[in-house]
């Protein structure tokens, strides 16, 4: 039994920093890393791969939406031909970085409000899925679990990873409590692990509506700006360890 | 004898159409295609590799300033590593469309401003032509000839095609007159065929002393916006052809 | 009887060229200037604001969502506070303008997505009106006749201009026919002629189910690209003429 | 006797946070706020004025180069026309804020690189003094003592507030020690103190070669982020009132 730890890396920008990449590293195994559309640039881009080159952990594409000003996170109306082009041209902008580094890229993971548009749409996770498959079938393809964004990739021929969350609710169709709702979140850091515990050995997750469903976890995501946080996936990586659960990348 | 005819392709953003790439494409051996900086986006991209790998013309990299707004003509105060890390990701956002496409990318000549700062500063030389060494050897690196951009991309080992201008005038050390002198430009159609073929044939240019000097001439570069530069190129075809000189794109 | 023709300019932006501003200035009463966020760039507004200022006529800010790319025409998922600050900021930067060339900005007129979000939700519509309020309650505002724009501008206390479409058909509750239905536009254009002189002369409009409906009808919305465009808005002109209502700007 | 303290807020751009604004805006008499273009955004600009004129400081404008980034921190080879376009737009586009917030706006102090080429440049600071100026001439310049920012926009009739720096040497000139020097820097407290309350009191300096020579000082430029800068704010605000001198914005 064995799971991945991803983070969000890279999303510093010029003169901005953001994160505590460094802090983190060390306790992940797969790096999501900005590629410049709703974070990150190119120098910052250089220097993740770097260091997750370094710590020898999962080199993986995080494209989003071309909106540094909302970091990626508002929705916009935009065509699945348009999101087809923007992710090829960002895993090939993040396979530049990889090259010069004789680093392989290992995955891929739609950032922000790319992520959300294309779990619930399918013809934008076809897009997004169809870009990734084109520009290089082997990369696992990374995905809210139980959604489109699965689905898709699946159906085009992907290697795909389901994605959970430790410390946020779901629903019983297998969607993420939405953030507006107040039990969005699980505050409750004992109660955070053993959700993703269970999910991890189990599959399955119970509801907030008390119900158990499934829910396939093949990697889990994890943050690292704050002690808290840090604090955090340190007590995860403990308790999988002690249930006999190993902490490895994905594999294509 | 060879020659190859290069022409900057791919310029048009968004809503804005740019150039005449359709028109020129029949006509040419080698795409500059641009990469977003200075023009271009991941949507044109697309389409102005479809157009190249149609037409089975040399597809390369077009890499320029950050400056969208100032077309990257405009000398920015950036530093090498900057340059190096602004080329690569460059070149891995064609070579992502190139993917999707299956086709080779073959060469690289920076664009704009970058393209003369690298022909002047040795630093800037290095860094430009590193990125193309460490993003792929086997590039062909398009520069003006006689200038540090040739000498240090040979220098780092790459394949250099050193480019000429029909229309240009030359001063004694081989550089281009600068624009802003009156007779930078040569305005008369026989005056700059002959300067040409005089280049590609036996490898001199006369100076605007009126000197004689040696030239590396292996591809030129042409516009296509217009009919008189559709004209133009045709007749450069014509006059090359006459004089037995074939028109065949860069070789690695 | 009187209405106003106002035309989306300075659309360039840096190296771009757009539309036929030149050419079209002459022929309208009303500019909306484009601020830089959909398009145009600070040339570009100097420049048009100089043009707009020589032809005498009514200057209006254009402002637009932040997307250059798509040129302001994707909605984004923005919040009514956002779009509230990007509407300042552009009243506020075509103000600048205004101020060194000593003429008064006129009217405000939101440009696409943002304008048609604003057509249909309230929250948008009053924070695009609020905007214009608080900057300078004087302003004219345009917008989608029979919407939401009008009656939030209103309802707010600003002056409003209600905008009809020669070649664009109607819903019956007064909305503009999709642009995705076949019968959007109106491509004869007698027919179109006839439609803006009825709903300027009578305020009334014919539908696309043939019914007529009430539609106030203060400015004609023209374009000035292309030849074709030219003559039709002279067409329109001669015919306002004929009529005996007077083409004059917009007034407060 | 007296002088100004001014800072530079409004540095934060979407979800990238930077410096510490709330702690510095109530030790300073001057806020120079950023436009948009080096930093900033347009509700990044709605806050800052919201809690400048909370704290009744005067308010600034702090245009700079279209250049995110790099901050505005890298030189471009722009032309004066230019830079006369981009302080218009930057200095209506804060304008828009200041008035819907009611509050008028006191200075302009030019960025970075830009405030770096217009006090060497001539031509670069007669267009940025030209375009203050033209869009509100009871505007205070602030630039660098001693450089072509001052006595240009003294020239053209503008009132200039001359910056001075309390932990930077000079040179024999007023220049003050490229950064690029070992000693550019005075990295003892007090002794930075020292040089301030000197210039302040006496409008002399005593440069890196041991020199004295006339400097005016009417505003200090001061920093916000980290304890250090806070601290060492206080410490020149207790030194300035022991010394009978009073802290005060800058008069038109």
């Amino acid at each position: 039994m064995k799971v991945d730890l991803n983070c969000d890396l890279g999303e510093a920008f010029g003169n901005y920093s953001f994160g505590g990449d460094k802090d983190i590293i060390p306790l992940i195994t797969s790096a999501n890393i900005a590629c410049g559309f709703h974070a990150g640039d190119q120098h910052v881009m250089n220097q993740t791969i770097t260091l997750a080159k370094k710590h020898n952990i999962g080199i993986g594409a995080h494209p989003g939406l071309p909106d540094l000003q909302g970091f990626g996170r508002r929705n916009m109306d935009i065509t699945p031909k348009e999101i087809y082009d923007i992710v090829v041209y960002q895993l090939g902008s993040l396979y530049g970085f990889c090259k010069i580094h004789d680093v392989s890229m290992n995955h891929v993971k739609p950032h922000g409000a790319l992520y959300q548009m294309g779990a619930r749409d399918k013809a934008i996770a076809q897009a997004i899925a169809q870009a990734v498959y084109d520009f290089d079938k082997s990369l696992v393809f990374v995905g809210l679990s139980n959604t489109l964004l699965i689905s898709e990739a699946k159906s085009i021929g992907l290697t795909t990873a389901s994605e959970v969350f430790a410390d946020r609710r779901y629903e019983d169709d297998g969607q993420l409590v939405s953030r507006k709702d107040a039990d969005a979140l699980i505050t409750d850091t004992n109660e955070a692990i053993e959700q993703v515990i269970n999910m991890v050995k189990s599959q399955k997750v119970i509801t907030k509506n008390n119900n158990t469903i499934d829910i396939e976890a093949d990697t889990i995501c994890v943050h690292g700006d704050g002690a808290h946080a840090l604090e955090f996936v340190s007590q995860i990586r403990e308790r999988l360890t002690k249930e006999g659960i190993s902490i490895s990348r994905l594999e294509g």
